[in-house]
């Protein structure tokens, strides 16, 4: 089978591996139906982090089980599946907190399991997938090809940009400012909007952006960054900033204006993936009251909420996608997300 | 009157200043019943913080109203308060959302109010006190003495307690950890305890403290700090830590214990003010997704729910105070609270 392999920055290549096979009993095998380039595989691209061998990329991805292991229980051939961008048993204490990216027994895409075995990674054609009844979430039937794209946001960023929403508190009543027009910004506007929020600034620079961000549930775009940026939130907003911020970029500056364009008391909800030596001025956050909570979005948690909303078409988080090429074109895509052609692409292998 | 100033490190002394009158139509004077030390205070005692120049000092007392200005409605002449440690009008944008050391007009005991007047401090003998109506919480009759210490601690340290066990998300279920076994290390067990947590482990190596603790409602002691510390809350939690750890110290030694302290997904609520370069380490954050939240305590806010559990006797937070000193003897107050002689010294003008 074909899958990607990042072997430095802005080498990204498409190579032959062996078919994946059952290799323990709690294994399944999906083929992949459609994956995609994640805002974070942009981080090695760019070589913002290093990559100090050649390394199977891509953790979003969804298709159909075409084996499983003497154990999975829950899973069958022929069954729809979307993957979570973390590997998780569903049973350890973590899982049963609901913190499934601090599973016990979990593991990462393109990575290696509990036992030492390399994992597949998504941007391929077929994927090992271990503690599948724990990580793998399958439709209730084969569904719709137009749903696809919504299906496959569930893997990462509709869940990651829940997850922002979720943990700064968002709902009924709260005014909500959004940081990062990426995917997870985008997603994080709708799911505020799922929510209950009704007052929602959404801070983008692109017009396409700003377009699906309206379309999303945004009530307010605010063009102007950083200091500036702050300023034309609190004009919007009482001349105090907003009850929740949602971080969806990982940067130093981000979080800053994040966190300045909160209102005293007020909560942070950050997904972006902290990129530098970004730390958190707590001196500033005592003085304001202004909470930060979120991380690593434990997506599995959330798809029971999520997938009956994308199903039945409730939320059309699949807009995000605005580019589809196939497999072998996968460094288009990578460089098409890097130039901000492309607010996301999917992979068709 | 006469009323404490600090004049520098270990250098505290009691002076005689004019009576205090009523400056403001929204301004009470109040007859000062009890005061006490806060172990903030200690800060510039120690020299950690710097004092450039003579300052009175003391944020916590309670007293009797004597003067009243022509606006002032909910309070007269006889009544018995409880003043936070922030000064709040109850009105602005800040308040309405229960932040009030956040509000538009407030100010500090020993500062300046908004209109550029000093305010005075509360270790002395009378107060003027600005935006009285919002400032003040008046008790429904004249308290028994023996009341006078947990009324006291409603000022500060209870107060604060409560707002980080709030902070932390406390509830029926919840597994606690209390770092700093102080004054408001020890309420805030008493608060978990309140809110309904039933596995409460605090941090404290004083056996007179480990006392107090345990009278709070603590369930298990955990002697050791740092990493050994953790690896013992660890052991008696799970082995993943704490659903909710209370952070009521302020170094960046204590803020790590308590964020290795919660279990992945937790949240640690702080209130220990910031001392020297602490900044939180928001890799760990986003990978363990522990949130944090806190900070300077808006007392006034919890002032209604609070007050009636310390008039009918169910929690008895004035335990805190181990040592009563007159006025005069403020400087041996400081310094048995520095010596750790006394947990929080109470002062009888």
């Amino acid at each position: 089978m074909r899958a990607t392999v990042i072997h430095g920055p802005r080498d990204i290549r498409v190579e032959e591996f062996p078919d994946p096979t059952i290799r323990r009993p709690t294994d399944a095998v999906v083929r992949v139906v459609a994956s995609c380039v994640c805002g974070s595989d942009l981080w090695p691209y760019r070589g913002v982090t290093d990559t100090s061998s050649p390394s199977r990329i891509g953790h979003e991805f969804v298709g159909i089980v075409e084996d499983t292991g003497s154990e999975v229980r829950s899973l069958a051939p022929g069954d729809f599946v979307i993957a979570p961008f973390a590997i998780s048993d569903g049973t350890c204490v973590h899982c049963r907190h609901g913190v499934h990216t601090s599973c016990a027994h979990g593991a990462w895409w393109g990575g290696e399991d509990e036992h030492g075995l390399p994992v597949d990674a998504g941007q391929g054609e077929r994927v090992r997938v271990p503690l599948a009844d724990g990580t793998l979430v399958a439709t209730p039937d084969q569904p719709a090809e137009a749903l696809v794209p919504g299906l496959l946001t569930l893997s990462d960023v509709m869940a990651t940009g829940h997850h922002a929403a979720v943990s700064a508190g968002v709902g009924a009543a709260t005014t909500v400012v959004v940081v990062g027009d990426g995917a997870v910004g985008l997603c994080a506007v709708l799911a505020a909007r799922r929510l209950g929020a009704e007052r929602i600034v959404a801070m983008s620079r692109h017009a396409d952006r700003q377009d699906v961000a309206r379309a999303f549930g945004a009530s307010d775009i605010v063009a102007e960054r950083g200091a500036e940026g702050v300023a034309r939130v609190h004009d919007l907003l009482d001349g105090i900033g907003a009850d929740a911020v949602l971080e969806c970029v990982g940067t130093k500056e981000s979080m800053q204006q994040a966190i300045d364009a909160t209102r005293p008391g007020g909560r942070v909800g950050y997904v972006g993936v902290p990129a530098g030596g970004a730390e958190l001025p707590i001196r500033q956050l005592f003085g304001s009251n202004v909470s930060v909570g979120g991380g690593v979005a434990p997506v599995r948690a959330y798809l029971d909420d999520l997938l009956p909303d994308v199903l039945d078409g409730t939320i059309d988080p699949g807009r995000v996608f605005d580019l589809e090429l196939p497999l072998a074109e996968v460094a288009q895509a990578y460089a098409a997300m890097d130039e901000r052609r492309s607010i996301k692409t999917l992979l068709r292998p």
